[in-house]
């Protein structure tokens, strides 16, 4: 006869091997190691809060301090790999495995150690996707996750960067594991609850608060004309005609120009209240000259931003917030929201090849995926309509019964022709292919694929790729709107002209907009000080953003 | 200059009059009219709990006692139209417009109703889209929940039936709204915290518990032989061939038979350990056999189902359960679960058309979608391989790049060619699109898309949509197993058995199996009470499945 609760006998004697080390469920910070220790075991699933934001600090640092004899081979379930620790980790063998969805600042080291066998790769992930697996076979045994107050019962206040946490913790403490916080204080009342404690095994409080990059802010003196250009081709001629209302936009300064644009260009073109105005979107700063001027109704966000913190107290008719006044953030549902209810995602890449798939993975870098592949898939599950939705799906389709039709989400790639060091966007072959031979994986890690991209804009125009009727018209258009790159020298010019001629490219005087126009005095805000000035002294940037 | 915090001021002044009824957050039942008299606004968006399982039945009682005058127009934003409550709402004139996901149980009735003109309809939507949308522009204003118990403070506890609640409250609490408790108990120390006090304006305590519906109950006793023959036909011819191990199983009588098959058919064939053991799925009865032979290693749900409780408690090494030992349910996380991070969804129809679109709707009922347009599409956003989805890939493409092709989630229709009462499940056209032209639909209510569909099975064979090169050869197909509907006896007898050839149809004599071993012996449980003994006692069936 089968024996069972095994899981939750595990788990109490997990539970009972750390409170060793605890009063109650408070752990001192110098003890942290010697919890671990205590409660983890060799090959366990461990969630290692981090993602493009926030990061359980204390904790990674803590393990990785742990006695390899003791915890070995653990196999790593977890949003960001971000920190240093997180790959050294691998290096002391304390980690062996690796599940995860974004590396932005480890994208070169993490591929280095794929490359030397230092990691054995699970995949990579869009966040959802990650989130969805805790539930079904990649539920994590430990959770080390990060708050900002604890009470003494162990109830958790995550204030504004909730993001994974009730997640991670749901996925956990259900399945009869184990679930420690680092807390940066220890108080009597928490603000409000957004971890009840019964969830919550172990407590720890830090001397420093958990380290969170400021990965939303762009700095408006950076947005260049180019910039200015694409983000007035994308409202003129993209955001405008479709009608997109509830969007997400990616991190870029071309989306931060859009952003900017609405409150000048937008305004000019009669569009207030007729685009932008529902998101699934971190409080990105380059917003508040809109949400001031009216331009934005809701806003619902996968994390928060810092120094935004009071701008959204203030603005809680726009963010979502809690019972103490602060932003309530959740990543899982708001890329929910992202998946199914936004009408257009539109972002950028570092890499585009003939066919429209993108990828930000080069052959020395693994950046991960983040939430781009889940927002910029079409939802093929969705079944309610909008003009927007609706537009791009008859598009999409010429003949056919037009009852059986769906409609298709607008999934935009934005950027200059040439990128960052001046480096082609356009490429004949994705850098990602090579390095998945090399990797011998079983998925190139192509971060958005050509069949789900609707739209390429760049400063030579827009190409409409749900207008292609084959893969060569795809290709044509393009390289028409690749500019001068190779891949944009290699175009067949007649052909790009009667593409031009269906609508398929159109160039910005196609749209009645003049390059020369595109000037930063067009910018809403032209300085993180302006921003600052539209927040009525709200928002509060960090240092590195203040340069007076 | 604008003027700010509106919304908080408004969420105020509603709970100061909800305030005047009660003490603190507890309202007498008899008061909950007047309670929400108080705190309803015409034309607000209500979400009144209520799914395929549980009902708050008190707070819709009460909502339909309003006075008009006071309380109309009400736009309600809900996942079930269950109750004959939720549409007397539209008759009254208390609510207007409806956006909702599933109404099985009105299908006929709200099908008049919507002809009638009685409804302004949004739309029809999956459930995972409808709670999108209430982060993005279907915000509840006020949300009428229901839990097992509260605690003075306003803690809830769900206990198994935990499904909508937490995402309901999430998108109504942190956007200023008002989130209303129907509990069947107030108590000292609720068993576990499923939500946090300061989320919980207002607490009812209920004389009666909360109505659940024991909608994923089948009896063992009602499965035919031909629903066994399909059902050793999907275990034979596609989950074995896939290596199929974590899926979703829909509601109905042939997955009921799959799962009763799995510790006598397919153990014999070897496939315990490689097929069916990880699943996004309520504690369906019809599974606790393969549990209990230990065929399940995990089961994550969207809701519990009655007479499951003890069981469930006894075998949280399968379940998730809570720190009070019960199931933890969650709608929207499971729901992601099986867009993410299943292999397979497996489920019946109404009407499959010539192209392999199904719908459940026909010209007089309007069923809604549940869950099935989710879970029932390719997540396009998917990164991570596995054998089944990889395979599922590779038949779908010919040729291409191979590095640039992903797999596919099955997506498998299984049915009797004739249905129940003898209707036919193949026809040329579905009735939903008949519908759609009436009512003037932008989307005809199509379940799952052609497009997405893989497998159709039937006791004539299985189609392999994936290997159809051309809609020609899918027409043909799917008329190759429709057996002798009028759709199967217009089939290209030749057309069909080049297909059979190439093995896009699959008879059961291809895959070794002959359709007189179909019998009722091969069932692991042949009755309710069978399923009850393999639980060792701890399955208690609700009465109206007692017959004993």
């Amino acid at each position: 006869m089968a024996t069972w609760q095994l899981e939750r006998e595990a788990r109490d004697r997990r539970i009972r091997a750390g409170s060793a080390v605890a009063r109650g469920k408070m752990v001192e910070a110098g003890d942290a190691t010697r919890l671990l220790e205590a409660i983890l075991r060799p090959g366990d699933r461990v969630c290692l809060e981090g993602d493009n934001q926030k990061q359980a600090d204390l904790l990674s640092a803590a393990l990785l301090a742990v006695d390899p004899a003791k915890v070995n081979n653990l196999h790593m379930v977890q949003s960001g790999v971000v920190l240093p620790e997180h790959l050294d980790l691998f290096e002391r063998g304390v980690a062996k495995k690796l599940d995860y969805a974004y590396s932005g600042p480890q994208s070169a080291r993490i591929a280095t150690m794929l490359f030397g066998g230092k990691i054995e790769l699970g995949a990579v992930h869009t966040y959802l996707e990650l989130f969805a697996r805790y539930f079904i076979d990649l539920t994590p045994n430990v959770a080390l996750i990060a708050a900002v107050s604890a009470d003494r019962d162990g109830n958790l206040y995550t204030g504004p960067n909730t993001e994974d946490t009730p997640t991670v913790v749901e996925a956990t403490a259900f399945k009869d594991g184990i679930v420690v916080a680092q807390v940066n204080a220890i108080v009597d009342q928490v603000p409000r609850v957004d971890i009840p404690a019964d969830r919550v095994h172990f407590v720890i409080a830090t001397e420093r608060p958990f380290f969170v990059e400021p990965l939303f802010t762009r700095d408006p003196a950076a947005i260049t004309e180019g910039q200015i250009l694409t983000a007035m081709l994308a409202i003129k001629g993209i955001y405008a005609p479709y009608g997109v209302e509830r969007l997400n936009h990616g991190i870029g300064f071309s989306t931060a120009a859009i952003e900017l644009l609405l409150p000048t260009f937008g305004e000019k073109l009669g569009l207030k209240g007729k685009i932008a105005n529902r998101f699934a979107l971190n409080p990105h700063p380059a917003l508040i000259p809109a949400i001031e001027s009216g331009w934005v109704t809701q806003i619902h966000s996968f994390g928060s931003e810092v120094g935004m913190e009071d701008y959204i107290r203030a603005r809680s008719d726009i963010y979502f917030t809690g019972s103490d006044g602060s932003l309530r953030s959740n990543r899982a549902l708001c890329q929910t929201a992202g998946l199914y209810a936004c009408d257009m995602f539109i972002g950028s890449t570092l890499q585009i090849d003939l066919q429209g798939n993108s990828s930000t993975v080069t052959t020395s870098r693994i950046a991960g995926f983040g939430g781009a592949p889940n927002m910029g898939a079409d939802a093929r599950g969705r079944r309610h309509p909008s003009k927007a939705w609706l537009t791009a799906g008859q598009e999409a389709v010429a003949g056919g019964n037009a009852l059986l039709r769906r409609g298709r989400k607008l999934v935009v790639q934005i950027g200059e022709t040439f990128g960052e060091n001046n480096v082609p966007l356009f490429v004949e072959n994705l850098d990602a292919l090579e390095l998945a031979e090399k990797l011998k994986l079983d998925l190139a890690p192509v971060m958005i694929y050509g069949d789900d991209v609707t739209h390429i804009v760049t400063e030579e125009g827009i190409a409409n790729l749900l207008l292609c009727r084959s893969s060569d018209e795809r290709e044509q258009a393009i390289r028409g709107i690749a500019g001068y790159t190779d891949v944009g020298r290699r175009r067949d010019p007649k052909q790009v002209a009667r593409l031009r001629e269906r609508g398929v490219i159109r160039r910005p005087e196609d749209l009645g907009i003049d390059p020369l126009d595109a000037d930063r005095n067009m910018l809403a805000a032209r300085s993180i000080k302006d921003l600052v000035r539209w927040s009525g002294g709200l928002y509060v940037p960090p240092s590195q953003f203040r340069n007076w």
